[in-house]
């Protein structure tokens, strides 16, 4: 009933070029400190569940079919066929794409014509630090070179994003930090560091930060669900309130990336500040058949003017499939329900799922 | 099916007096750090939405029409008619009032005539230190004055509130402070203080917190849902535990008001302590369409004599009548799933209805 | 629709030998830091709800009759035959049974026998370093005579669980406790100590983790709904993720219990760490109706493979009755649920159920 016929995936990644086994295509399933213990398949997960269900169909198979025959399939058709087939299948229309992950990953332009979609690119912060340092030879060098590249990404980049913000929140002064503690961080982390070093410098990672909100791009932060290695509750976006706050009436916008499981934490943010938004996608994703649920609760506080889609899908076509799949019979179950129940009118229903899907975020990234 | 004819509002302020338009009704209905971002609006909302669903058809228009028809509406029926209409139409019976927020707001006796219904003052110990302080020339007098102060309001109040008890829980020790102690900390505050300031000082909030307990009327705690400046995970009532425990046994009770998104835990601790007391309202209004699962929420570990019902209305009687139809529509929403499902006797529904409705509030206000 | 004949309950204590009158029966159903508030009643809380339900008819009596009631019935049958009645009607096919709680409780055995189900036993950690403690003269034997009982332990219990663990976790370094770390802390703890007094002591219980994990047997450590004289968020799991990951591929398997109200996050944990099992039992006797949904919350993230069923009763036949039914009941509506709006097929959903209620746990605990 509730119609949704364009897609904007504010937060995604590149496909894999390689074919892949059952194996391969399983460890891309999740996100974990290694592998499935005996007896236990990732495939039993929501995750898998999900893309046995949606994902066949669109490969000529019937949904749930065991994950050998569709590997099987898939490797049949070719890895670019399967994905054209499965991106184009989505009903996603456009790609913001966040081009900084190792691997032989497709890039957003690659993606939007596999899709027949629009592509847009997002330009990871870290990374960028990262090559800037590869190239500068000295402190005073390093960061001309960072501002440059960052106002330059500005101008052809749709969005920033920080993975490594969140982690760090609780180290984080709100504020940016001066001159001279910017300077003796980064002589210290350029000194001691190896070409294809992560930067995790705190200071650093604050001044990063803050020359990105100075380009008024919109600013991704991830949050909730994080990388192996860090501790999930220091992911709460909770932990960024004071740099929000901080940030406020500056002109740029902040993005809070997953969320879950503190999404409700995350829509409250989006609630209380006019310059946060919170992303209903990676979630949905994670969750499978639980996705009404955990799109329903993000909707409890955040304004609906203040919440955006995405799939968060790196390395498989399936994965974007999913998010895009989950994220419209969720929307539809759960504001149907509401207009079942008379607490919501059509009309509203209907505009709001505009709105979420793609209005939203093509106000907050200029898409049009 | 499930009926609740009497119904208490354990917390909510009163309304105002002056007619508003649709700038000045919006910024009523969500408490934000800034003006809603360009392209929203606070309409778009689980509270816009559930007031454009409840609040038309007591003015006599459709479910769900717009804002400026509905505030048109408003405005022509004029301020007073349109609170009575809305007030008188929402099944209060009694309303707790705390009538210590600035602003141009009904006191509790003129809320309860608008609404048709009884009424009791509750006491926000922050705003009596404040005016005790405004009128004591010396810190002994300011102490002395104090603790009368309270035990005057203790005669004729319901109720005390605090709002500031658990922003600064992490920093309150649980033990009243020594005397010494308060006197420092009276002093310096007196000495450093405008009029008009807000009490934060951690040692006077403690101090203020056990002169209420001793007093021996039941204690209202603001959790969860903060005020704009706070940073949530700083409301969690968790942080209050050693407090709690401090306080168990002297005969006052504690009632967590708000909760959400920390409501679970809220409930945890009404079912741990005998004197705790968890609050299913406010966070009702806040979200909409989806309190039926907010109340079943709280209803996990909270014994059902340790819930009470509030609205925690400010400002718009349209807040009043929202807490109220949600709470009714969700609690026979979930009571009567629980039924259906066997899970519940009828009976036994009923009489719980009754409890949260009414009842547990009458025997903890002694309001009979 | 779901079938689970076999049901392993990994998690439980035994039932109370003595009969029971109204006021002693109420008092085992929950956890409480003092007795009932005036004018309510342990009856009236999720857990009484579902006693009443699911209990009386095992006893002849139909489903909801009021407690004096059924406790008159109790007595008339024979705490005994009653006990029998109920365990046998449970469809627990398996108890794994921790004897380490103080009380006149049974035993592994014979609460095996009373439900004519096979029996295991869970040793307690802290009970064992208490007994060991009784019975050394000094801090060399008390150190050589813990390292020979718990390795002795792992010989014939099927697992070891501590309850301190958690609530100590922020205290806890993840690594191993030095040698000399180990022997001042022994002899602190040893000289301060009298007959009967817990072990609090954060190295010794480090030190006793850790050789409990060097045994290969799987450890089961509490989280979440804690014992009175705790903070709950204390109690979070992800407070041990630094002890998972420092255990991770050591051979030794935990698995978190309880979880509730963070069992989203110990899901996390599970679906993260190879070696990371999530309970998803105590939870549901503890929520009653709302049992199906707090079920669901565990199977978002945890993988299929990594969920193992217990009831966490003690005391009270009943509560394995309750932890039984509800998660029977629970497990077949969120799993035929998704069955009917086609996201899982009834092949997969089937085959989970059986590893959850059975199969999983008869992997970690090598049950056949």
């Amino acid at each position: 009933m509730i119609e949704t016929p364009a897609l904007v995936d504010q937060y995604c990644h590149g496909v894999l070029r390689t074919e892949l086994g059952l194996g391969t295509f399983e460890a891309q399933l999740s996100r974990t400190e290694g592998p499935p213990a005996a007896g236990t398949t990732l495939f039993d997960t929501q995750t898998g569940f999900a893309v046995r269900r949606w994902c066949p169909p669109l490969l000529g198979l019937e949904p749930h079919c065991p994950p050998a025959r569709y590997l099987a399939r898939r490797r049949e058709l070719g890895v670019t066929e399967a994905g054209r087939r499965l991106l184009r299948g989505s009903g996603i229309t456009a790609y913001l794409v966040d081009t900084g992950l190792p691997g032989d990953l497709t890039g957003a332009t690659e993606l939007g014509t596999a899709g027949d979609a629009d592509a847009h690119e997002i330009v990871r912060l870290e990374l960028l630090a990262e090559q800037v340092a590869d190239t500068s030879g000295t402190v005073e060098s390093f960061l001309a070179n960072l501002a440059e590249s960052v106002h330059g990404a500005a101008a052809h980049a749709v969005a920033f994003t920080s993975v490594a913000g969140v982690g760090h929140a609780p180290a984080l002064a709100p504020e940016p930090p001066g001159p001279g503690e910017v300077r003796g961080a980064a002589g210290r982390w350029l000194a001691a560091r190896r070409v294809g070093d992560e930067l995790r410098d705190p200071v650093l990672l604050r001044h990063l930060l803050w020359i990105a909100v100075a380009s008024g791009r919109p600013l991704q932060l991830h949050a909730g669900l994080a990388a192996p290695g860090t501790r999930i509750d220091r992911t709460d976006p909770v932990l960024l309130t004071d740099f929000v706050r901080a940030t406020a009436g500056l002109g740029t916008d902040l993005v809070l990336l997953h969320g879950y499981p503190y999404h409700r934490q995350a829509a409250h943010l989006a609630g209380v500040f006019p310059h946060v938004y919170a992303d209903c996608g990676a979630a949905l994703v994670r969750t499978g058949a639980r996705a009404a649920t955990v799109l329903a609760e993000i909707l409890e506080l955040a304004p609906f003017g203040k919440v955006l889609f995405s799939s968060g899908a790196r390395g498989l076509p399936e994965l974007h499939v999913v998010g895009a799949c989950l994220f419209r019979e969720s929307l539809g179950r759960v504001l149907g329900t509401w207009v079942a129940e008379g607490a919501w009118s059509p009309e509203d229903a209907q505009r709001v799922a505009g709105m979420i899907a793609s209005e939203n975020a093509g106000r907050v990234y200029s898409l049009h």
